[in-house]
């Protein structure tokens, strides 16, 4: 994911690039006990899973409070842009934001644990490390900063290594190679000698097609299959390093959710909780399903080598060491660390162990 | 998991076991709004995990409903037996029961998909199969019949291959020994020429201590610690065939449930939903400590060779096949196994892969 394939995506490229900031919001209105709550997100209408997390969280309050909540859901570009969730609901301005976290690691690079960092943890494995490890803890520290109180509420799943026009045997491969990858991950890649590009959402296909870049990752093949990047080529990288497993996020201005009764604060932590679940479960199913279209049309999938991993997992390393000088980005990453190879030993010998045995005699 | 250990372990063996039955409860009490729904479960108060699961769903409903809805909260034995519970809520004895829903087989054999099955789905594949491929509608058709409203409330996680005497090198090892394993799984094992027993929980300890057993799974190293099987062997299989993901069920009386209002049901379905990613979190978090001190203490992790898990599918579909004959069992199943081939084979590919060239390159 990026920020711009979500502006580009939605026709609100103009509006949130530009920075239109409206410069005056209602506070949350209350009428007989009944409060409205303004929810704004990083997401336009029409994209799916996504904009589904951020639905499901606004309906299950609306919901849950017996419309005592009403949330007043804005997409990207109805009230701010993509990218300015994140102040308006600071400020106050709006009261609620669904999102991305490592769209703000411009705030603090910590965020980007709480959506996802290269090398870092499956979506199983977040939710080991946020519910019962410590990452909550952490990030009601991280968020109270910014006059936060977030949940995590959604998950992509882990996302695909992306399309090229010939296969990868080994990292000099990428040396030179014209790349779209945004974010860490890119950053990454680009220690591998990739030329790294950042190229808008709706270019993406155009480009890979007239050969301006060499290869694109995107999300996955639910995503992937409607970009239509298997009319350009047939060689998918299935599995990366860049995003394993990308946590969405609500996030409440924190003096409007310290003015909720217990019982509304409650109603959204399991609003969020529960869009957590179903939205990874969306992804899995939607991927699952759109990945067999994509064999079927003469997608073939492929792995990195081990030698391609190994150079990842260097790469991986230097970018995070470029942020340990904050003390609050180390505290978070030593917490994530720790929890993520505890969590990696027991799943790699438990599930991992069954269901690739399990794979193998079934023939999957 | 079975039935008697979790009886033997609170010590309602007794209780349970002779089949005690109350034989008056109260319909919902209603007051001036205010409801209290009696609740009961198939746990023991001190069983970490499961019993857990339970509350949190109690404690959810109870905060977001800010007291409208009172859960009176009874553990196995306090109002009825553990496996009682099943038939309680179902005749409007009483009002929800959280359980495992394979204990009640004997109702109908479907419910052991909505747990785990011998070759089955692990956890994030149960969600995805539940929420967005067919499982919680085909529950709904199930759950009816009993005249109950159903949902996934907790997961266990893979639950462990067991403790062995000694290494397993082929199916031929399975031949005549004595090992402890309940349910389908046991079934399989059988199939293999094991000689199967099911000893009450609380005297597996001494059975395997004395060597009156070769060998016993139990639940994951969290549990199995707390049994102290680490005592007596050394050998322990991580990875099982039996129980790969066990979902947790809340399950409501449907003519409460149709009784209450829209904001109520989506309380209890979202109570549920977020307990189900919150608790297997927790057996994960707890898992991966528990396993990092009995390995500290001397315990070796071990796989099963190939030809063993290739003895165990064959087995597997054995047990299956006897079930074929019910029309919905083979509904069920046909769209479990559906789901369980899509997810596994999108998964294998890009999350599995992750993690296995993750875990090799960061040495864990």
């Amino acid at each position: 994911m990026n920020r711009r394939k979500f502006l580009a995506g939605t026709g609100m490229a103009a509006a949130g690039a530009a920075g239109t900031v409206a410069t005056a919001f209602p506070t949350p209105a209350i009428s007989q006990g009944r409060k409205t709550l303004t929810m704004v997100t990083s997401w336009g209408r029409g994209l799916a899973g996504v904009h589904d997390a951020a639905q499901r969280c606004a309906d299950n309050i609306t919901a849950m409070s017996d419309g005592m909540i009403e949330v007043d859901f804005k997409a990207a570009g109805e009230l701010v842009g993509a990218f300015e969730c994140f102040d308006a609901v600071s400020s106050g301005q709006a009261d609620i934001y669904h999102a991305a976290d490592y769209y703000f690691v411009g705030q603090h690079p910590a965020f980007a644990f709480y959506t996802s960092v290269p090398f870092g943890m499956t979506a199983e494995e977040l939710n080991n490390w946020y519910y019962h490890m410590g990452g909550r803890e952490l990030q009601d520290e991280l968020t109270s900063i910014f006059n936060l109180k977030t949940f995590l509420a959604g998950n992509t799943g882990s996302q695909a290594g992306g399309w090229f026009h010939k296969e990868i045997n080994g990292p000099d491969d990428f040396e030179g190679l014209r790349f779209r990858m945004p974010g860490l991950g890119g950053k990454a890649l680009g220690e591998l000698g990739a030329s790294v590009q950042n190229i808008p959402g709706a270019e993406v296909y155009n480009a890979l097609s007239k050969g301006e870049i060499d290869g694109t990752e995107w999300i996955g093949p639910w995503a992937d299959e409607k970009a239509g990047f298997f009319e350009i080529t047939k060689i998918y990288y299935t599995s990366g390093f860049h995003e394993p497993g990308p946590g969405l996020s609500l996030a409440v201005n924190r003096e409007v959710f310290d003015g909720l009764s217990a019982s509304e604060q409650k109603i959204i932590e399991c609003a969020a909780g529960e869009t957590n679940v179903w939205n990874l479960s969306q992804f899995l199913a939607n991927n699952s399903a759109a990945l067999q279209r994509l064999v079927a049309s003469g997608v073939q999938t492929f792995a990195f080598p081990d030698s391609v991993w190994d150079a990842f997992g260097v790469a991986a390393d230097k970018v995070y060491a470029e942020n340990m000088g904050d003390p609050l980005f180390k505290t978070i990453y030593d917490s994530y660390r720790d929890s993520l190879v505890k969590s990696a030993s027991w799943n790699a010998l438990s599930s991992g162990a069954y269901a690739e045995q399990r794979n193998r005699v079934m023939g999957i």
